[in-house]
């Protein structure tokens, strides 16, 4: 017996894959009621919850739903308006394929490096920065904004002709990464331009409204006309 | 102008996610060719052509198709007997956070240490292996294979009570494991029974009967009754 009540979705701000998940539930004008779950500061009851150890987790239908990529599959699926997924196989592929590149590559690249140096280690006091660990994700951001600018020079959005869930995906690790100020986004005029449209949505607000404790967002970082 | 031609997977292997797709590609009777891409001996014009520099590589319908899961989401989009996803939204979910699981988690803390060390430096003539990451590795498979079983005390088969892409990409990192002998089978009778029967499925034969160039498989790792 479940009575319907507002999803929420357990997450840290400067998450990607907890990022992604709230911007397509805003992009669907799914109501999500937004809690902090600072697992590392003490026992985390939702965290025990999820065998995997992760977040986000997301409340809704009545259970418990873990996985970024599956969980906005989920959500595409049962709340198609708008859709965020082509209609043919081939066009879903390529939706995988950069949603994977995200979240297995550039995270592994980019994302994990930088943020787990200058964000992590700070909010969980956990020692100074590796500065090799740095460069080496600005190093290797730069080879992904120009393999996203040539993708961007042929196609209105990431995947294709529509918005779907790759470009929030990839949003999602790139706002992580400009609240810290370390996208070069002169780099490529396209991959910008791309950018200040997904940035201008509604579904970005809350997302563009985090503050991480003690680590300000960069200047340019909340401004749609950046 | 393309002519149907067989396809053709570009792989390796004791990689798990080539092994997942040249798993559903057998499930689903769709004939293959298999190239090896040894792609640490030479220049890999495959990898070249592939911008996430990374194999399975599926020349298919004319194109080229990268990422595992994507790959295969596309084959039982468009091959669809036998389905291997459930026709719910839910039982969708739960197939793709379980593949999530093993091509993430599962990878990160079991596959990845050991096959790296025990296998990918011996074939790479890359160094002698470092048994801190190989003891991490088997002592976080006890926790998987638990973890496992107690969903398979519940279950026919991991996602539910069909057969889907999940018990393949488990099958996939399980069988690269076994080939090495790592896999503790007396820890879960109904993992190891589980095991049992999707080892027993026509599309395992070209699995079992892969050898490794001077890394002989363990003793019952092509027998069906082990």
């Amino acid at each position: 017996m479940n009575t319907p009540s507002t999803p929420r979705l357990y997450h840290i701000p400067l998450s990607p894959y907890c990022r992604k998940v709230r911007l397509v539930l805003g992009e669907k004008r799914i109501d999500v009621e937004l809690v902090e779950e600072r697992w590392w500061e003490a026992g985390s009851e939702i965290l025990r919850r999820n065998p995997a150890g992760k977040i986000p987790v997301l409340r809704m239908d009545g259970r418990l739903w873990s996985e970024s990529q599956a969980i906005v599959e989920y959500l595409d699926e049962t709340h198609p308006n708008p859709a965020l997924m082509p209609d043919t196989p081939a066009g879903r592929h390529e939706v995988r394929r950069l949603c994977a590149w995200f979240d297995d590559k550039f995270n592994e690249e980019v994302t994990r490096p930088i943020l787990s140096e200058r964000v992590w280690k700070k909010v969980m006091k956990a020692g100074y920065p590796d500065s090799r660990l740095v460069k080496s994700g600005l190093r290797a951001v730069k080879e992904h904004i120009d393999y996203l600018g040539s993708l961007l020079d042929e196609r209105k959005w990431l995947a294709g002709n529509a918005l779907t869930l790759a470009d929030f995906t990839a949003a999602a690790h790139l706002s992580c990464l400009d609240y810290i100020s370390d996208v070069d986004w002169d780099r490529s005029n396209s991959l910008k331009d791309w950018y200040a449209t997904v940035k201008s949505r509604p579904a970005f607000r809350s997302v563009l409204a985090d503050q991480v404790s003690g680590l300000a967002p960069a200047p340019h970082y909340a401004e749609l006309d950046f």
